[in-house]
Protein backbone atom coordinates (compact mmCIF):
# COMPACT_ATOMS: atom_id res chain seq x y z
CA UNK A 1 0.00 0.00 0.00
CA UNK A 2 1.82 3.35 -1.13
CA UNK A 3 2.24 5.83 1.97
CA UNK A 4 0.47 8.95 0.60
CA UNK A 5 1.78 11.14 3.74
CA UNK A 6 5.04 10.12 3.56
CA UNK A 7 5.07 10.69 0.40
CA UNK A 8 3.91 14.04 0.74
CA UNK A 9 5.94 15.16 3.50
CA UNK A 10 9.15 13.86 1.92
CA UNK A 11 8.57 15.99 -1.27
CA UNK A 12 7.17 19.02 0.26
CA UNK A 13 10.33 19.19 2.58
CA UNK A 14 12.37 18.76 -0.39
CA UNK A 15 10.33 21.28 -2.06
CA UNK A 16 10.54 23.46 0.77
CA UNK A 17 13.75 23.08 0.97
CA UNK A 18 14.97 24.04 -2.30
CA UNK A 19 12.60 27.52 -2.71
CA UNK A 20 14.38 28.46 0.81
CA UNK A 21 17.76 28.06 -1.31
CA UNK A 22 16.39 30.12 -4.25
CA UNK A 23 15.43 32.68 -1.81
CA UNK A 24 18.20 32.77 0.15
CA UNK A 25 20.73 33.19 -3.12
CA UNK A 26 18.57 35.99 -4.59
CA UNK A 27 19.72 38.97 -2.64
CA UNK A 28 20.50 40.70 0.48
CA UNK A 29 17.61 40.56 3.50
CA UNK A 30 14.97 43.28 3.23
CA UNK A 31 11.32 44.42 3.26
CA UNK A 32 10.59 43.09 -0.37
CA UNK A 33 12.45 39.91 0.19
CA UNK A 34 10.94 39.05 3.18
CA UNK A 35 7.49 39.63 2.23
CA UNK A 36 8.29 37.19 -1.03
CA UNK A 37 9.25 34.43 1.44
CA UNK A 38 6.60 35.67 4.12
CA UNK A 39 4.04 34.15 0.99
CA UNK A 40 6.18 31.53 -0.72
CA UNK A 41 7.39 29.84 2.27
CA UNK A 42 3.98 29.73 4.27
CA UNK A 43 2.19 26.56 4.96
CA UNK A 44 0.79 25.54 0.87
CA UNK A 45 -0.14 22.03 0.10
CA UNK A 46 2.70 22.23 -2.60
CA UNK A 47 0.30 20.54 -5.07
CA UNK A 48 1.46 21.45 -8.09
CA UNK A 49 5.51 21.08 -7.23
CA UNK A 50 4.84 17.89 -6.29
CA UNK A 51 2.74 17.34 -9.28
CA UNK A 52 5.80 17.68 -11.15
CA UNK A 53 7.83 15.77 -9.31
CA UNK A 54 5.63 12.67 -9.78
CA UNK A 55 4.93 13.18 -13.56
CA UNK A 56 8.75 12.80 -13.83
CA UNK A 57 8.88 9.68 -11.38
CA UNK A 58 6.15 8.01 -13.68
CA UNK A 59 8.27 7.82 -16.53
CA UNK A 60 11.32 6.34 -14.40
CA UNK A 61 12.93 9.85 -14.35
CA UNK A 62 14.91 11.61 -11.39
CA UNK A 63 12.38 13.87 -9.78
CA UNK A 64 15.75 16.17 -8.64
CA UNK A 65 15.76 16.90 -11.80
CA UNK A 66 13.15 18.68 -12.50
CA UNK A 67 13.45 20.60 -9.19
CA UNK A 68 13.74 23.82 -10.39
CA UNK A 69 10.35 23.76 -12.82
CA UNK A 70 8.64 22.19 -9.43
CA UNK A 71 9.73 25.65 -7.38
CA UNK A 72 9.27 28.00 -10.64
CA UNK A 73 5.83 26.32 -10.35
CA UNK A 74 5.08 27.37 -6.55
CA UNK A 75 6.24 31.02 -7.14
CA UNK A 76 4.22 31.41 -10.00
CA UNK A 77 1.26 29.89 -7.83
CA UNK A 78 2.08 32.07 -4.99
CA UNK A 79 2.40 35.23 -6.89
CA UNK A 80 -1.36 34.72 -8.19
CA UNK A 81 -2.42 34.21 -5.04
CA UNK A 82 -0.65 37.24 -3.88
CA UNK A 83 -2.45 39.36 -6.35
CA UNK A 84 -5.58 37.56 -6.19
CA UNK A 85 -6.13 38.65 -2.54
CA UNK A 86 -5.73 42.40 -3.06
CA UNK A 87 -8.19 44.33 -2.14
CA UNK A 88 -8.58 45.92 -5.46
CA UNK A 89 -9.29 41.69 -6.53
CA UNK A 90 -11.31 38.96 -4.36
CA UNK A 91 -9.98 41.44 -1.27
CA UNK A 92 -8.81 38.52 1.21
CA UNK A 93 -7.59 38.55 4.41
CA UNK A 94 -6.36 35.03 5.40
CA UNK A 95 -4.37 33.16 3.49
CA UNK A 96 -2.65 29.79 4.31
CA UNK A 97 -3.28 30.24 7.91
CA UNK A 98 -1.70 33.76 7.99
CA UNK A 99 -2.87 37.25 6.89
CA UNK A 100 -2.89 37.99 3.12
CA UNK A 101 0.31 39.37 2.20
CA UNK A 102 -0.87 43.37 1.63
CA UNK A 103 -2.02 42.77 5.23
CA UNK A 104 0.93 41.79 6.51
CA UNK A 105 3.09 44.33 5.41
CA UNK A 106 1.50 46.67 2.62
CA UNK A 107 -0.81 46.96 -0.87
CA UNK A 108 2.75 48.16 -2.34
CA UNK A 109 4.90 45.82 -1.55
CA UNK A 110 2.49 42.83 -1.83
CA UNK A 111 2.14 43.84 -5.81
CA UNK A 112 5.76 44.43 -5.81
CA UNK A 113 6.73 40.92 -3.86
CA UNK A 114 3.82 38.82 -6.72
CA UNK A 115 5.68 40.89 -9.47
CA UNK A 116 9.07 39.69 -7.62
CA UNK A 117 8.24 35.96 -7.34
CA UNK A 118 6.68 35.83 -10.58
CA UNK A 119 9.84 36.73 -12.28
CA UNK A 120 11.95 35.24 -10.27
CA UNK A 121 10.55 31.89 -11.47
CA UNK A 122 11.51 32.77 -15.04
CA UNK A 123 15.01 34.34 -13.50
CA UNK A 124 15.57 30.59 -11.86
CA UNK A 125 14.79 28.69 -15.05
CA UNK A 126 16.92 30.79 -17.08
CA UNK A 127 20.02 30.46 -14.89
CA UNK A 128 19.79 26.56 -15.44
CA UNK A 129 22.12 26.11 -18.59
CA UNK A 130 24.12 29.68 -19.00
CA UNK A 131 27.70 28.12 -19.72
CA UNK A 132 28.93 25.77 -22.41
CA UNK A 133 28.82 22.68 -20.24
CA UNK A 134 25.12 22.54 -19.65
CA UNK A 135 24.59 24.50 -23.12
CA UNK A 136 22.79 21.59 -24.79
CA UNK A 137 20.06 21.66 -21.78
CA UNK A 138 19.19 24.97 -22.84
CA UNK A 139 16.15 23.94 -25.33
CA UNK A 140 14.47 21.60 -22.19
CA UNK A 141 14.31 24.74 -19.51
CA UNK A 142 13.32 27.16 -22.82
CA UNK A 143 10.60 24.55 -22.92
CA UNK A 144 9.22 24.66 -19.29
CA UNK A 145 9.12 28.48 -19.31
CA UNK A 146 7.43 27.61 -22.46
CA UNK A 147 5.12 25.69 -20.99
CA UNK A 148 4.51 27.37 -17.18
CA UNK A 149 4.30 31.34 -19.05
CA UNK A 150 1.49 30.10 -21.46
CA UNK A 151 -0.21 28.23 -18.97
CA UNK A 152 0.12 31.47 -16.02
CA UNK A 153 -0.52 34.19 -19.24
CA UNK A 154 -3.08 35.81 -21.36
CA UNK A 155 -4.21 32.47 -22.18
CA UNK A 156 -4.45 30.39 -19.10
CA UNK A 157 -4.48 31.73 -15.13
CA UNK A 158 -4.60 35.59 -15.81
CA UNK A 159 -7.52 34.88 -18.11
CA UNK A 160 -8.99 32.56 -15.39
CA UNK A 161 -9.00 35.28 -13.19
CA UNK A 162 -10.62 37.96 -15.60
CA UNK A 163 -13.50 35.64 -15.83
CA UNK A 164 -13.92 34.80 -12.86
CA UNK A 165 -14.21 38.45 -11.26
CA UNK A 166 -16.69 39.21 -14.60
CA UNK A 167 -18.66 36.30 -13.11
CA UNK A 168 -19.37 37.85 -9.42
CA UNK A 169 -23.56 38.20 -9.21
CA UNK A 170 -23.70 36.79 -12.71
CA UNK A 171 -25.06 33.45 -13.26
CA UNK A 172 -22.67 30.72 -15.22
CA UNK A 173 -23.87 27.77 -17.27
CA UNK A 174 -21.68 24.41 -16.35
CA UNK A 175 -20.16 24.88 -19.01
CA UNK A 176 -18.87 28.61 -18.72
CA UNK A 177 -17.91 27.38 -15.16
CA UNK A 178 -16.02 24.37 -16.34
CA UNK A 179 -14.09 26.50 -18.98
CA UNK A 180 -13.67 29.41 -16.06
CA UNK A 181 -12.00 27.35 -13.63
CA UNK A 182 -9.49 25.37 -16.58
CA UNK A 183 -8.17 28.49 -16.83
CA UNK A 184 -8.32 29.88 -13.25
CA UNK A 185 -6.54 26.67 -11.88
CA UNK A 186 -6.48 23.65 -14.45
CA UNK A 187 -3.64 25.32 -16.98
CA UNK A 188 -1.34 25.80 -14.05
CA UNK A 189 -1.61 22.07 -12.60
CA UNK A 190 -2.01 20.94 -16.56
CA UNK A 191 1.51 22.32 -16.64
CA UNK A 192 2.71 21.20 -13.26
CA UNK A 193 2.14 17.39 -14.63
CA UNK A 194 3.39 18.11 -18.32
CA UNK A 195 6.46 19.84 -17.48
CA UNK A 196 7.57 17.21 -14.87
CA UNK A 197 7.13 15.04 -17.54
CA UNK A 198 9.05 16.68 -20.34
CA UNK A 199 11.69 17.75 -18.70
CA UNK A 200 12.53 13.81 -18.38
CA UNK A 201 12.07 12.89 -21.77
CA UNK A 202 8.20 11.62 -21.92
CA UNK A 203 7.14 10.32 -25.24
CA UNK A 204 3.79 11.24 -27.20
CA UNK A 205 1.40 8.38 -25.97
CA UNK A 206 2.64 8.63 -22.32
CA UNK A 207 1.79 12.80 -22.72
CA UNK A 208 -1.10 12.52 -23.87
CA UNK A 209 -2.44 10.04 -21.59
CA UNK A 210 -0.97 12.60 -18.62
CA UNK A 211 -2.10 15.39 -19.77
CA UNK A 212 -5.79 13.58 -19.53
CA UNK A 213 -4.88 12.80 -16.26
CA UNK A 214 -4.07 16.54 -15.15
CA UNK A 215 -7.21 17.34 -16.84
CA UNK A 216 -9.52 15.71 -14.58
CA UNK A 217 -7.63 16.40 -11.20
CA UNK A 218 -7.23 20.24 -11.83
CA UNK A 219 -11.17 20.27 -12.48
CA UNK A 220 -11.71 17.50 -9.33
CA UNK A 221 -9.50 20.10 -7.27
CA UNK A 222 -11.61 23.19 -7.92
CA UNK A 223 -15.29 21.18 -7.51
CA UNK A 224 -13.76 20.00 -4.08
CA UNK A 225 -12.63 23.70 -3.66
CA UNK A 226 -16.20 25.06 -3.87
CA UNK A 227 -17.59 21.98 -1.35
CA UNK A 228 -14.97 23.55 0.85
CA UNK A 229 -15.84 26.27 0.48
CA UNK A 230 -19.21 25.14 1.42
CA UNK A 231 -18.43 22.78 4.37
CA UNK A 232 -14.96 23.40 5.03
CA UNK A 233 -13.20 23.77 8.66
CA UNK A 234 -11.53 27.21 8.43
CA UNK A 235 -9.17 26.60 10.98
CA UNK A 236 -8.14 23.43 9.03
CA UNK A 237 -8.11 25.20 5.55
CA UNK A 238 -6.23 28.37 6.66
CA UNK A 239 -8.95 30.72 5.03
CA UNK A 240 -12.47 31.91 5.03
CA UNK A 241 -15.64 29.79 4.19
CA UNK A 242 -18.68 30.90 2.68
CA UNK A 243 -16.77 33.78 0.66
CA UNK A 244 -18.38 31.91 -2.60
CA UNK A 245 -22.09 32.83 -1.16
CA UNK A 246 -21.32 35.99 0.02
CA UNK A 247 -19.77 36.77 -3.16
CA UNK A 248 -22.82 35.08 -5.21
CA UNK A 249 -20.45 33.54 -7.04
CA UNK A 250 -21.61 30.72 -9.24
CA UNK A 251 -19.94 27.73 -8.11
CA UNK A 252 -20.64 23.94 -8.31
CA UNK A 253 -22.22 23.24 -5.23
CA UNK A 254 -24.57 26.37 -6.50
CA UNK A 255 -25.16 24.58 -9.75
CA UNK A 256 -25.32 21.03 -9.21
CA UNK A 257 -26.30 20.80 -5.18
CA UNK A 258 -23.91 19.33 -2.92
CA UNK A 259 -24.33 15.76 -3.29
CA UNK A 260 -24.26 16.00 -6.98
CA UNK A 261 -20.45 18.09 -6.95
CA UNK A 262 -19.47 15.18 -4.64
CA UNK A 263 -20.40 12.47 -7.01
CA UNK A 264 -18.80 14.92 -10.23
CA UNK A 265 -15.54 15.22 -8.19
CA UNK A 266 -15.69 11.65 -7.20
CA UNK A 267 -16.37 10.37 -11.02
CA UNK A 268 -13.61 12.83 -12.11
CA UNK A 269 -10.86 10.82 -9.96
CA UNK A 270 -12.21 7.84 -11.32
CA UNK A 271 -11.65 9.34 -14.67
CA UNK A 272 -8.08 10.65 -13.42
CA UNK A 273 -6.84 6.71 -12.21
CA UNK A 274 -8.43 5.34 -15.54
CA UNK A 275 -5.78 7.60 -17.68
CA UNK A 276 -2.74 5.86 -16.37
CA UNK A 277 -4.16 2.29 -16.48
CA UNK A 278 -1.35 1.89 -18.55
CA UNK A 279 1.60 2.80 -16.35
CA UNK A 280 3.15 0.80 -13.99
CA UNK A 281 3.29 1.15 -9.83
CA UNK A 282 5.86 4.14 -10.35
CA UNK A 283 2.25 6.56 -11.36
CA UNK A 284 1.43 5.31 -7.76
CA UNK A 285 2.19 8.88 -6.60
CA UNK A 286 -0.07 10.02 -8.87
CA UNK A 287 -2.40 7.59 -8.41
CA UNK A 288 -2.96 8.40 -4.79
CA UNK A 289 -2.56 12.36 -5.64
CA UNK A 290 -6.15 11.89 -7.42
CA UNK A 291 -7.55 10.30 -5.03
CA UNK A 292 -6.30 12.76 -1.86
CA UNK A 293 -7.94 15.63 -4.04
CA UNK A 294 -11.11 13.70 -4.15
CA UNK A 295 -10.82 13.16 -0.41
CA UNK A 296 -9.22 16.64 0.98
CA UNK A 297 -10.64 18.68 3.46
CA UNK A 298 -8.22 21.54 3.27
CA UNK B 1 25.44 63.01 -40.45
CA UNK B 2 22.98 60.66 -38.89
CA UNK B 3 19.23 61.66 -39.12
CA UNK B 4 18.34 60.24 -35.37
CA UNK B 5 14.49 61.37 -36.20
CA UNK B 6 14.34 59.31 -38.92
CA UNK B 7 16.07 56.39 -37.49
CA UNK B 8 13.86 56.71 -34.40
CA UNK B 9 10.61 56.54 -36.91
CA UNK B 10 11.90 53.75 -38.48
CA UNK B 11 12.73 51.65 -35.93
CA UNK B 12 9.45 52.66 -34.00
CA UNK B 13 6.98 51.50 -36.49
CA UNK B 14 8.79 48.24 -36.82
CA UNK B 15 8.44 47.86 -33.22
CA UNK B 16 5.27 49.04 -33.13
CA UNK B 17 4.06 46.20 -35.55
CA UNK B 18 5.93 44.06 -34.44
CA UNK B 19 4.32 44.71 -30.94
CA UNK B 20 0.98 44.54 -32.40
CA UNK B 21 1.62 41.27 -33.80
CA UNK B 22 2.38 40.05 -30.55
CA UNK B 23 -0.90 40.65 -29.06
CA UNK B 24 -2.96 40.06 -32.68
CA UNK B 25 -1.63 36.41 -32.03
CA UNK B 26 -2.14 35.76 -27.98
CA UNK B 27 -5.69 35.42 -27.91
CA UNK B 28 -9.12 36.66 -28.76
CA UNK B 29 -10.10 39.93 -28.25
CA UNK B 30 -11.64 40.80 -24.83
CA UNK B 31 -11.23 43.45 -21.73
CA UNK B 32 -7.95 41.83 -20.58
CA UNK B 33 -6.19 42.24 -24.13
CA UNK B 34 -7.39 45.45 -24.33
CA UNK B 35 -6.26 46.55 -21.11
CA UNK B 36 -3.08 45.25 -22.65
CA UNK B 37 -2.89 46.97 -25.74
CA UNK B 38 -4.28 50.50 -24.57
CA UNK B 39 -0.76 50.27 -22.25
CA UNK B 40 1.61 48.62 -24.77
CA UNK B 41 0.55 50.41 -27.87
CA UNK B 42 0.09 53.78 -26.48
CA UNK B 43 2.17 56.71 -27.81
CA UNK B 44 6.01 55.70 -25.86
CA UNK B 45 9.09 56.60 -26.82
CA UNK B 46 10.08 53.29 -27.46
CA UNK B 47 14.14 53.61 -25.76
CA UNK B 48 14.27 49.97 -24.41
CA UNK B 49 13.44 48.50 -27.68
CA UNK B 50 15.33 50.91 -30.09
CA UNK B 51 18.39 50.12 -27.48
CA UNK B 52 18.03 46.93 -27.78
CA UNK B 53 18.56 47.17 -32.07
CA UNK B 54 20.78 50.07 -31.95
CA UNK B 55 23.23 47.54 -29.78
CA UNK B 56 23.07 45.15 -32.29
CA UNK B 57 23.49 47.30 -35.70
CA UNK B 58 26.60 48.19 -33.44
CA UNK B 59 28.07 45.18 -33.95
CA UNK B 60 26.96 44.30 -37.39
CA UNK B 61 24.34 42.00 -36.43
CA UNK B 62 20.86 41.87 -38.07
CA UNK B 63 18.34 43.98 -35.69
CA UNK B 64 15.45 41.77 -37.04
CA UNK B 65 17.39 38.43 -35.27
CA UNK B 66 16.94 40.73 -32.07
CA UNK B 67 13.30 41.83 -32.55
CA UNK B 68 11.36 39.80 -29.98
CA UNK B 69 13.88 40.80 -27.55
CA UNK B 70 13.06 44.36 -28.12
CA UNK B 71 8.96 43.60 -27.76
CA UNK B 72 9.81 41.87 -24.75
CA UNK B 73 11.98 44.87 -22.89
CA UNK B 74 8.95 46.85 -24.05
CA UNK B 75 6.17 44.43 -22.35
CA UNK B 76 8.14 44.37 -19.27
CA UNK B 77 8.95 48.22 -19.28
CA UNK B 78 4.95 48.72 -20.10
CA UNK B 79 4.01 46.79 -17.09
CA UNK B 80 5.95 48.49 -14.32
CA UNK B 81 4.92 51.80 -15.55
CA UNK B 82 1.07 50.04 -14.85
CA UNK B 83 2.24 48.60 -11.53
CA UNK B 84 3.53 51.74 -10.51
CA UNK B 85 0.77 53.94 -11.37
CA UNK B 86 -1.43 51.90 -9.46
CA UNK B 87 -3.45 54.15 -6.52
CA UNK B 88 -0.95 51.66 -3.74
CA UNK B 89 1.89 52.59 -5.82
CA UNK B 90 2.80 56.21 -7.35
CA UNK B 91 -1.12 56.97 -8.03
CA UNK B 92 -0.81 59.12 -11.10
CA UNK B 93 -3.40 59.51 -13.50
CA UNK B 94 -2.17 60.19 -17.05
CA UNK B 95 0.46 57.75 -19.08
CA UNK B 96 2.12 58.37 -22.59
CA UNK B 97 -0.44 61.27 -23.10
CA UNK B 98 -3.71 59.17 -22.01
CA UNK B 99 -5.30 58.08 -18.94
CA UNK B 100 -3.31 55.64 -17.03
CA UNK B 101 -4.60 51.81 -16.99
CA UNK B 102 -6.30 51.53 -13.79
CA UNK B 103 -7.92 55.17 -14.47
CA UNK B 104 -9.48 53.98 -17.85
CA UNK B 105 -10.36 50.15 -17.06
CA UNK B 106 -9.98 49.97 -13.34
CA UNK B 107 -7.76 48.95 -10.68
CA UNK B 108 -8.31 44.80 -10.75
CA UNK B 109 -7.97 44.97 -14.50
CA UNK B 110 -4.78 47.07 -13.98
CA UNK B 111 -3.14 44.75 -12.18
CA UNK B 112 -3.82 41.28 -14.35
CA UNK B 113 -2.98 43.59 -17.54
CA UNK B 114 0.56 44.18 -16.12
CA UNK B 115 0.93 40.65 -14.75
CA UNK B 116 -0.14 39.15 -17.93
CA UNK B 117 2.24 41.21 -20.59
CA UNK B 118 4.94 40.42 -17.68
CA UNK B 119 4.36 36.84 -18.48
CA UNK B 120 3.58 37.46 -22.15
CA UNK B 121 7.51 38.81 -22.50
CA UNK B 122 8.82 35.48 -21.22
CA UNK B 123 6.41 33.11 -23.33
CA UNK B 124 7.25 35.03 -26.60
CA UNK B 125 10.93 34.62 -26.02
CA UNK B 126 10.68 31.28 -24.92
CA UNK B 127 8.55 30.22 -27.94
CA UNK B 128 11.43 31.21 -30.13
CA UNK B 129 13.43 27.61 -30.11
CA UNK B 130 10.85 25.07 -29.90
CA UNK B 131 11.34 22.45 -32.40
CA UNK B 132 14.02 20.84 -33.87
CA UNK B 133 15.36 22.96 -36.59
CA UNK B 134 15.93 25.73 -33.92
CA UNK B 135 16.71 23.58 -31.02
CA UNK B 136 20.55 25.07 -31.36
CA UNK B 137 19.14 28.65 -31.25
CA UNK B 138 17.36 27.53 -27.32
CA UNK B 139 20.47 28.67 -25.59
CA UNK B 140 20.21 32.30 -27.34
CA UNK B 141 16.99 32.60 -26.20
CA UNK B 142 17.41 31.02 -22.55
CA UNK B 143 20.03 33.92 -22.27
CA UNK B 144 17.47 36.93 -23.53
CA UNK B 145 15.38 35.96 -20.68
CA UNK B 146 18.17 35.40 -17.90
CA UNK B 147 19.41 38.72 -18.77
CA UNK B 148 15.33 40.64 -19.10
CA UNK B 149 14.38 38.92 -15.68
CA UNK B 150 17.16 39.57 -13.85
CA UNK B 151 17.30 42.98 -15.09
CA UNK B 152 13.13 43.09 -13.94
CA UNK B 153 13.24 41.21 -11.14
CA UNK B 154 14.15 40.96 -7.04
CA UNK B 155 17.72 42.27 -8.38
CA UNK B 156 16.70 45.14 -10.55
CA UNK B 157 14.03 47.41 -11.70
CA UNK B 158 11.50 45.83 -8.64
CA UNK B 159 13.91 46.59 -5.95
CA UNK B 160 14.51 50.43 -7.60
CA UNK B 161 10.52 50.83 -7.29
CA UNK B 162 10.63 49.59 -3.61
CA UNK B 163 13.57 51.86 -2.75
CA UNK B 164 12.17 54.80 -4.37
CA UNK B 165 8.46 54.43 -2.55
CA UNK B 166 10.15 53.89 0.33
CA UNK B 167 12.81 57.32 -0.10
CA UNK B 168 9.59 59.71 -0.29
CA UNK B 169 9.89 62.27 2.34
CA UNK B 170 13.26 60.75 2.95
CA UNK B 171 16.63 62.53 2.36
CA UNK B 172 18.58 60.35 0.26
CA UNK B 173 22.46 61.28 -0.74
CA UNK B 174 23.25 60.97 -3.54
CA UNK B 175 25.28 57.48 -3.94
CA UNK B 176 21.69 56.09 -2.31
CA UNK B 177 19.99 58.11 -5.27
CA UNK B 178 22.21 56.73 -7.79
CA UNK B 179 22.10 53.21 -6.76
CA UNK B 180 18.08 53.56 -6.42
CA UNK B 181 18.09 54.85 -10.29
CA UNK B 182 20.69 52.27 -11.20
CA UNK B 183 17.96 49.23 -10.05
CA UNK B 184 14.64 51.40 -11.18
CA UNK B 185 15.41 52.38 -14.62
CA UNK B 186 19.34 51.85 -15.18
CA UNK B 187 19.04 48.03 -14.90
CA UNK B 188 16.86 47.14 -17.83
CA UNK B 189 17.61 49.83 -19.90
CA UNK B 190 21.30 48.27 -19.40
CA UNK B 191 19.62 44.58 -20.00
CA UNK B 192 18.12 46.81 -23.34
CA UNK B 193 21.96 47.16 -24.45
CA UNK B 194 23.29 43.64 -23.85
CA UNK B 195 20.32 42.01 -24.71
CA UNK B 196 20.86 43.04 -28.27
CA UNK B 197 24.84 42.96 -28.20
CA UNK B 198 24.48 39.33 -26.91
CA UNK B 199 22.07 37.50 -29.33
CA UNK B 200 23.87 38.58 -32.43
CA UNK B 201 27.55 37.55 -30.88
CA UNK B 202 29.07 40.04 -29.15
CA UNK B 203 32.95 39.33 -28.20
CA UNK B 204 33.76 40.25 -24.22
CA UNK B 205 35.63 43.33 -25.29
CA UNK B 206 32.74 45.03 -26.98
CA UNK B 207 30.48 44.21 -24.27
CA UNK B 208 32.50 45.84 -21.99
CA UNK B 209 31.95 48.90 -23.99
CA UNK B 210 28.54 48.86 -24.39
CA UNK B 211 28.05 47.82 -20.72
CA UNK B 212 30.03 51.00 -19.74
CA UNK B 213 27.77 52.76 -22.36
CA UNK B 214 24.19 51.64 -21.13
CA UNK B 215 25.23 52.10 -17.47
CA UNK B 216 25.97 56.00 -18.16
CA UNK B 217 23.01 56.89 -20.80
CA UNK B 218 20.70 54.91 -18.38
CA UNK B 219 21.88 57.05 -15.44
CA UNK B 220 21.64 60.51 -17.53
CA UNK B 221 18.15 59.50 -18.95
CA UNK B 222 17.23 59.52 -15.09
CA UNK B 223 19.08 62.56 -14.42
CA UNK B 224 17.08 64.15 -17.32
CA UNK B 225 14.02 62.50 -16.25
CA UNK B 226 13.92 64.54 -13.09
CA UNK B 227 14.81 67.77 -14.46
CA UNK B 228 11.69 67.35 -16.76
CA UNK B 229 9.48 66.72 -13.77
CA UNK B 230 10.30 70.49 -12.48
CA UNK B 231 10.50 72.28 -15.99
CA UNK B 232 9.22 69.69 -18.74
CA UNK B 233 6.37 70.77 -20.67
CA UNK B 234 3.31 68.23 -19.19
CA UNK B 235 1.60 68.88 -22.97
CA UNK B 236 4.66 67.35 -24.89
CA UNK B 237 5.46 64.98 -22.14
CA UNK B 238 2.05 63.22 -21.79
CA UNK B 239 2.20 63.08 -18.05
CA UNK B 240 2.35 65.42 -15.01
CA UNK B 241 5.13 67.61 -13.57
CA UNK B 242 6.16 68.91 -10.15
CA UNK B 243 5.10 65.20 -9.08
CA UNK B 244 8.32 64.74 -7.25
CA UNK B 245 8.18 68.21 -5.57
CA UNK B 246 4.88 67.00 -3.72
CA UNK B 247 5.73 63.91 -2.79
CA UNK B 248 8.97 65.18 -1.53
CA UNK B 249 11.51 63.18 -3.31
CA UNK B 250 14.91 63.39 -3.87
CA UNK B 251 16.05 64.49 -6.84
CA UNK B 252 18.90 65.52 -8.57
CA UNK B 253 17.98 69.11 -9.16
CA UNK B 254 16.79 68.73 -5.52
CA UNK B 255 20.17 67.33 -4.53
CA UNK B 256 22.25 69.24 -6.89
CA UNK B 257 20.31 72.56 -8.33
CA UNK B 258 18.92 72.70 -11.68
CA UNK B 259 21.74 73.81 -13.53
CA UNK B 260 24.18 71.21 -11.41
CA UNK B 261 21.89 68.64 -12.67
CA UNK B 262 21.57 69.92 -16.60
CA UNK B 263 25.64 69.53 -16.44
CA UNK B 264 25.97 66.42 -14.82
CA UNK B 265 23.23 64.97 -17.75
CA UNK B 266 25.84 66.37 -20.36
CA UNK B 267 28.40 64.81 -18.44
CA UNK B 268 27.28 61.53 -17.84
CA UNK B 269 26.46 61.78 -21.98
CA UNK B 270 30.17 62.69 -23.07
CA UNK B 271 30.92 59.46 -20.75
CA UNK B 272 28.56 57.03 -22.50
CA UNK B 273 29.92 58.57 -26.08
CA UNK B 274 33.47 57.79 -25.13
CA UNK B 275 32.72 54.25 -24.61
CA UNK B 276 32.00 53.77 -28.01
CA UNK B 277 34.84 55.45 -29.36
CA UNK B 278 36.39 51.90 -30.60
CA UNK B 279 33.19 51.59 -32.24
CA UNK B 280 32.70 52.16 -36.10
CA UNK B 281 29.83 54.45 -37.81
CA UNK B 282 27.62 51.21 -37.58
CA UNK B 283 27.35 53.18 -33.71
CA UNK B 284 25.90 56.07 -34.54
CA UNK B 285 22.62 55.36 -33.99
CA UNK B 286 23.93 54.49 -30.11
CA UNK B 287 25.50 58.06 -29.88
CA UNK B 288 22.94 60.04 -31.59
CA UNK B 289 20.52 58.57 -29.07
CA UNK B 290 23.48 59.74 -25.81
CA UNK B 291 22.75 63.20 -27.16
CA UNK B 292 18.84 62.86 -27.41
CA UNK B 293 18.82 61.55 -24.04
CA UNK B 294 21.16 64.89 -22.67
CA UNK B 295 18.48 67.00 -24.62
CA UNK B 296 15.06 65.56 -24.89
CA UNK B 297 11.87 67.50 -23.89
CA UNK B 298 9.93 64.44 -23.02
Amino acid sequence: MFDLKAYLANKSSRINRALAAVLKTSGKPDRLLEAMSYALMAKGKRIRPILCLAAAETIDGDPQEVMPAACALEMVHTYSLIHDDLPAMDDDDMRRGQPTCHKAFDEATAILAGDALLTLAFQMLSSMATNDHNRQQAFKWLRAIQLISHAAGYCGMIQGQMLDMASERKDLTLAELKSMHRLKTGALIEASVSCGAELVGVNSTQIHMLENYAQKIGLAFQVTDDILNVEGDPEIMGKAVGTDERRRKTTYPALLGLAESKEFAAQLVKDALRALDAFDQKADPLRAIARYIGERNH
